[in-house]
C-alpha cells in the first residue's frame, strides 16, 4: 500500500503520527521561504508543508510539483498554525520529510475545481479528468449509495437480483431497437433490449416470485436534451399480487431511500391522483404538486359572451399566477410568445389582472363584465395581486399547454425547490392512446398491461368509444415534476394477450413472430404479476437536486450518441465487415470518425 | 395479496390457522374418495386436501386440475395422518374450503421435478419451465447470494460501484468484439465491452481509488463447450496498491463468500503458487490441488539409455498413479489411444507398473534396468502398487499433456470431489508470450499489465530471450483447476505503456487509434494501479457444485449462439437495414429463420 491514510481522515488526535500520504496536487504556494502544498484524493484534502529548513533535495522536489502530479509523501502530523474550519482536515497540516513523485501530469486544460473554467466540449473529450471534480465525485457516490439501498432493501423483502440477457431479439414496437450483427448466423441479428419486460415476465412463468435487476436498457432514438441511448433501470416484477402489494412495496422502498440517503422523512402514504385528475389539474400525467396553480376548467363559464375564440373552443381552461398582477404589458407579451412557440403550441393567451387595489383589467375586456371576470378569478381561486392566464382549444391539448405554462412560470417564480421532495402516484391511466395520424391504439404503457377487470366488456368491445375509455390498473411514480417510474398489473392470460395484439392492430402472424414466445409461455400455468420499473439515472440526478442526468453518469454520450472521449461509433476494419457479411451504403463522407 | 403465506413455510405451529395459498399444481393423487394435491412455489410443496365430504363443486373444482395449474386455495391448517418427513412442511395439510384457478395449464412437454425427463433442445426451447424446476431456482437463488454477498463485501471495503457504458469502440486484440451499427452516424459501429479494462483503468485516473462493477461483457467466439457470447465479471480496480494488497482484499473476500454463501471454512492465507512451479509441476496454470500426482522431470535421468524416443527429446517427464499398478494391458492400451487424441497430443505413453509384490514391469523393460527403474519411481514419489506413466517431448508441450493426463485420471480415480475446496493463487506469470505461428509477441494476461519492476532492463531489451523472462505482477485465482479470476498490477505511466505496444507490434498509428485516449489519460497524473476480475458464471457453477454454468445463467444461449426460446439472432426489417445503411451479402439460404 502506498499509504497509510487518505487524504481526508487526519484530524488533530492525529498530532505527532507519522504518515504516508498519496494523492494528487491540487495548488502549491510558496510563502517565506515555505512551500505549502494541497493534496487530493476522493476523500479530502491534506496541506502539506515543506519547511524552509528543509533539506536542499526535499525543497527542490517541492518546487518542481505540478497541477496535477500524483505524489506520496511521508511526513509527521503537525497542528496547523492558521486553521482552515472550511476542510475537515483543516486543523492540521503535515511537516514533510520526503516526496515520491509517483507520476508527473501535464497541466489540464480546466482547472479541476467545485466549479471548473473548462467548456462542455473541452470536458467531456477529457471525461477522466472532469471526473475528478468534486461535484461528479459526489454525483457517483450518491448513485453507488442509492444502488445499494436498492439492493439491500429488496434482497430483505426476499426479491432475487436475476440477470436477462442482452442479447436478445428485435421487436420493434415504439422505439427503435440497437442491433447486433450475428458472424455466426450469417445474416441475421440480435437486438440490445430497450427493457426486459418480457424475460421478467417469462421469470414470474419460471415462478420466481419477486424479481428485480439493476439493469442497462438501449433505445435507438434521436436524442432529445438529456437522453441517452444506454440508460439504467431499477426493473421489479412480482407474482400473487394487486396494484395495492406493489404500491405499498415501493413506496416503502422509496421512503427508506430518502431517509437513507438524503436523510428526508417522506410522509406515508404517498399522496395518488389518478390520470384523469392530473391531466385536468396540472394539464400533465406527471404533476409537480410542490407548488398550487392548478387548472380550473372555464368553459361552462365563458362561453356564449360572444367571444368567438372561447365560444368555438372545445374547453377553456386558466391558472391563476400568485402574485404576478403586476406584470407588465411587455411582460405579458412575451408570455404570450413564449406560449405561441411550436414547443408549446397555444393559439393566443388571454390575460386578467387582479390588480392589489381592487381593481381589474383583462385583455377581453369588451367580452365580460368586471362580475364575469370576478366569477372567473373565483373559480381559479385567485386573489388581489393575482394574474390569471386562461388557454382555450382542443382539451387534452390545451391543458398540457397549460401544464407547460404552469411548470414555466414555477420555475420563474422560484416554486420549485429541488431540495424539496414531493412525490406522488399517479394511477388509474387509460390503457390505450389513439392516434389520429396511423388511425390506430397504442398502449399507454406497454402491450403487456392488462385492463381494469371491471373494464373487460369495455376491451371486448369493438367500438372507439368504448376502447378509450378502457383503464388499466397502471401507475407512475412521479417525483417533483419528473416521472421516476411506472408500471402495470400484466396481462397473464394467453387469450388475453392476443385480445391485446388485436387491438392495437398487430396481426396473429406478427404477434406470433415477435411474441410467440410469452403468448405460449402463457399458456402453461401463468400467474397474475405486475410490477414495475425506475428510471435510475434520472433518480440520481433528482436525488442530488439536479435536472440534468450527464452529470450521474461515469462515460455518457452526448446528443449525437458520440463518446467524445474515447472517439465511438467508429468505423471497423473491412475484414469485420466480411465476417459479418455486410456492406455499409453509407455516403462515403459520412463514413466514419 | 393472492396469498397469506408461500407454499414453503406452514409448520405443526400454525395448526388451526386459516391460509390462503397460491402456486403451481405438481400433483394430484385421488384415494379413498379424498383428493391429495401437492401445491408448489419456489419455497416449498405444501399437501392440500379435498375431504370426501368436500361440496359437490369443490370436488367437481379438484377433479379438474392438471399439472402446472396456478390455483389460490383457502383452508386450515390441519396435522397430517401421514407425515411426510422429506418435505418441511410434511407434517401438516390444509383442509381446503375453497379452489380459485387462477390460470390453466396445457400439459407441459417434460415432467418439472428434480430430475426432468425432458432433453436438453426441448427444455432449451420451453426455458421458462425448465427455470420451474428445484435445482434451477436454488442456482439462480445462489446466485443472487453471491451477488449480494460480493456487493456488500466490496460496499464494507470503500469500493463504489460504477456502471463503464456498452456502447463503447471496436478496438480488436484478441477475442472478436461484437458491433452495432449506429444509425445517426451512418457507416459506423458502436463495440460491446470484451471488459471493462479501460474504462476503469481510466477511473483509477480520475481518483476513484476504489472500483467495482458486476458486469456483463461480451465476445464474438467461435464457441466452445460451455462458453457463452455474453457472460458476468465481478471487476475490481483499485490505486496505490501493490500485488500484495490486492491479493489481501480478494483473498478476505473469497473466504467470506465461501463462508457466508457454502458455510464453508477456508482456511486463509490462501496458497500461492508460481506460474513456473505450476507448470512445471502440474502442467496448468490453474492446477487442481486437491490431489497429488505431480509432475516429474526425468528427462537427466532416463536419457542416455540407448532409448531413441527420450534421448532425442527435450524433456520426459513422469506422474505416479496410486493404486494402478494392477491396470491391465488393456486399459493401458485405452490410455495410451487416449492420449494420442488430437485433443490432449502426446505420441505415445511410457509406463512402469510397481507391482504390490516388489516386481516391476515396463513398457521400456529393454533399455533400463530394474534398478534405474526404481529410481525413476523414486524420483516419482511413487511406492508399490503405483503406475508410473511418462510422456516425452517439447516442454510446456509435454507438462500441459501429463497436467491434461493427471486431471483425467484424478476424475477417474474419483480424486476431485466437487464438495472439496481448494483454492490457490498461481502468481509470477510471464508478461509475454511468443507465438511462432504470427511471430509476434502476444500479452499473456492483456496489454495494459505492467512488468515486474525489477525485469524493466528485460523488457526494455530488444532480445527475444530476454523479453520472453520478463515476468509480471500478474495473478490467477485457481479453484478446484478452474481459472476464477485473474490480475495484474497495471501500467501507469504513457511511455511504458508506448513501450508495451511497442514490444506487441502495435504500431504507433494504430495504438493511437485505439487505445489513445488511455495513453493519454496516463499523461496527466495516473497513479499506481492495479486490480482483477472474476468469472462470475463460473464462480456460482463452482459454488453450486457443478461443471457446467448453464444452469446459472437464467437465459443462457445454445453453442452455435442461439437463445432457442425466443428464436434469436434473426433477420430484421427491410426498413432497418435501410436506417442502418446496412445490406447483407449473407447466402440466402442462411439468412436466418
Amino acid at each position: 500500500m502506498y499509504r497509510t491514510n487518505t487524504c481526508g481522515e487526519l484530524r488533530l488526535e492525529d498530532r505527532g503520527r507519522k504518515v504516508t500520504l498519496a494523492g494528487w496536487v491540487q495548488k502549491v504556494r510558496s510563502l517565506g521561504g515555505m512551500t505549502f502544498i494541497d493534496l487530493r484524493d476522493r476523500y479530502g484534502i491534506t496541506q502539506l508543508a515543506v519547511g524552509a529548513d528543509a533539506d536542499e533535495e526535499l525543497r527542490q522536489t517541492a518546487s518542481q510539483l505540478g497541477r496535477e502530479f500524483v505524489i506520496q509523501v511521508n511526513g509527521e502530523v503537525l497542528e496547523r498554525q492558521s486553521k482552515n474550519p472550511k476542510l475537515p482536515t483543516g486543523d492540521i497540516e503535515i511537516k514533510v520529510d520526503g516526496i515520491n513523485i509517483l507520476n508527473k501530469a501535464q497541466t489540464p486544460p480546466f482547472t479541476i475545481e467545485e466549479n471548473s473554467d473548462g467548456g462542455d466540449d473541452i470536458r467531456a473529450k477529457y471525461r477522466y479528468l472532469d471526473l475528478r471534480r468534486p461535484p461528479l465525485q459526489k454525483a457517483l457516490a450518491l448513485r453507488h449509495r442509492l444502488a445499494h439501498e436498492v439492493r439491500n432493501f429488496l434482497d430483505s423483502e426476499g426479491f432475487m437480483e436475476i440477470e436477462t440477457p442482452y442479447l436478445i431479439k428485435s421487436t420493434p414496437e415504439g422505439a427503435r431497437d440497437f442491433v447486433v450483427p450475428s458472424r455466426m448466423n450469417p445474416g441475421t441479428f440480435y437486438a440490445l433490449p430497450q427493457s426486459p419486460q418480457t424475460f421478467k415476465q417469462l421469470l414470474m412463468v419460471s415462478g420466481y416470485d419477486r424479481y428485480f435487476q439493476i439493469v442497462r436498457c438501449f433505445r435507438d432514438e434521436d436524442l432529445r436534451a438529456d437522453r441517452q441511448p444506454e440508460f439504467t433501470q431499477i426493473d421489479c416484477e412480482m407474482s400473487f399480487v394487486e396494484q395495492e402489494d406493489v404500491l405499498d412495496t415501493f413506496e416503502r422502498m422509496m421512503v427508506k431511500m430518502f431517509k437513507n440517503a438524503l436523510g428526508v422523512e417522506i410522509s406515508s402514504p404517498i399522496p395518488r391522483m389518478s390520470w384523469y385528475d392530473a391531466m385536468d389539474n396540472y394539464g400533465s400525467d406527471k404533476p409537480d404538486i410542490r407548488f398550487g396553480m392548478t387548472i380550473h376548467d372555464l368553459s361552462d363559464r365563458v362561453k356564449g359572451a360572444g367571444f368567438g375564440v372561447f365560444d368555438s373552443a372545445e374547453y377553456i381552461g386558466g391558472i391563476a399566477v400568485p402574485g404576478c398582477a403586476s406584470y407588465t404589458r411587455k411582460q405579458l407579451d412575451e408570455l404570450t410568445e413564449w406560449v405561441k412557440r411550436p414547443q408549446v403550441g397555444a393559439k393566443g393567451l388571454v390575460y386578467v389582472r387582479l390588480n392589489e387595489d381592487g381593481s381589474i383589467k383583462s385583455s377581453v375586456d369588451k367580452f365580460y363584465t368586471e362580475e364575469q371576470l370576478r366569477g372567473i378569478a373565483a373559480a381559479c381561486e385567485a386573489g388581489a395581486g393575482d394574474l390569471l392566464l386562461l388557454l382555450c382549444g382542443e382539451k387534452r391539448k390545451t391543458q398540457t399547454q397549460l401544464g407547460v405554462l404552469r411548470i414555466e412560470l414555477g420555475n420563474r417564480l422560484g416554486l420549485r425547490n429541488p431540495a424539496v421532495f414531493a412525490p406522488l402516484w399517479v394511477v388509474d391511466f387509460p390503457l390505450l392512446e389513439w392516434s389520429e395520424e396511423d388511425g390506430r391504439f397504442y398502449a399507454m404503457h406497454h402491450p403487456f398491461t392488462a385492463p381494469k377487470p371491471e373494464h373487460l366488456p369495455l376491451f371486448m368491445s369493438d367500438r372507439k368509444e368504448d376502447l378509450e375509455r378502457v383503464c388499466a390498473n397502471a401507475y407512475d411514480f412521479v417525483l417533483n415534476g419528473t416521472e421516476l417510474g411506472g408500471g402495470s398489473i400484466r396481462i397473464h392470460n394467453a387469450e388475453m394477450q392476443e385480445r391485446m395484439f388485436e387491438v392495437l392492430g398487430i396481426s396473429k402472424e406478427e404477434a406470433e413472430y415477435k411474441f410467440g414466445f410469452i403468448i405460449n409461455a402463457f399458456k402453461f400455468g401463468a400467474p397474475p404479476h405486475g410490477g414495475l420499473a425506475f428510471g435510475f439515472d434520472r433518480m440520481c440526478a433528482l436525488f442530488g437536486g439536479q435536472e440534468t442526468i450527464r452529470d450521474y453518469i461515469a462515460f455518457p454520450k452526448n446528443n449525437q450518441g458520440r463518446d467524445v472521449m474515447i472517439d465511438s461509433p467508429s468505423r471497423i476494419d473491412a475484414a469485420q465487415m466480411d465476417e459479418l457479411f455486410l456492406v455499409s451504403t453509407a455516403p462515403a463522407d459520412d463514413k466514419g470518425i
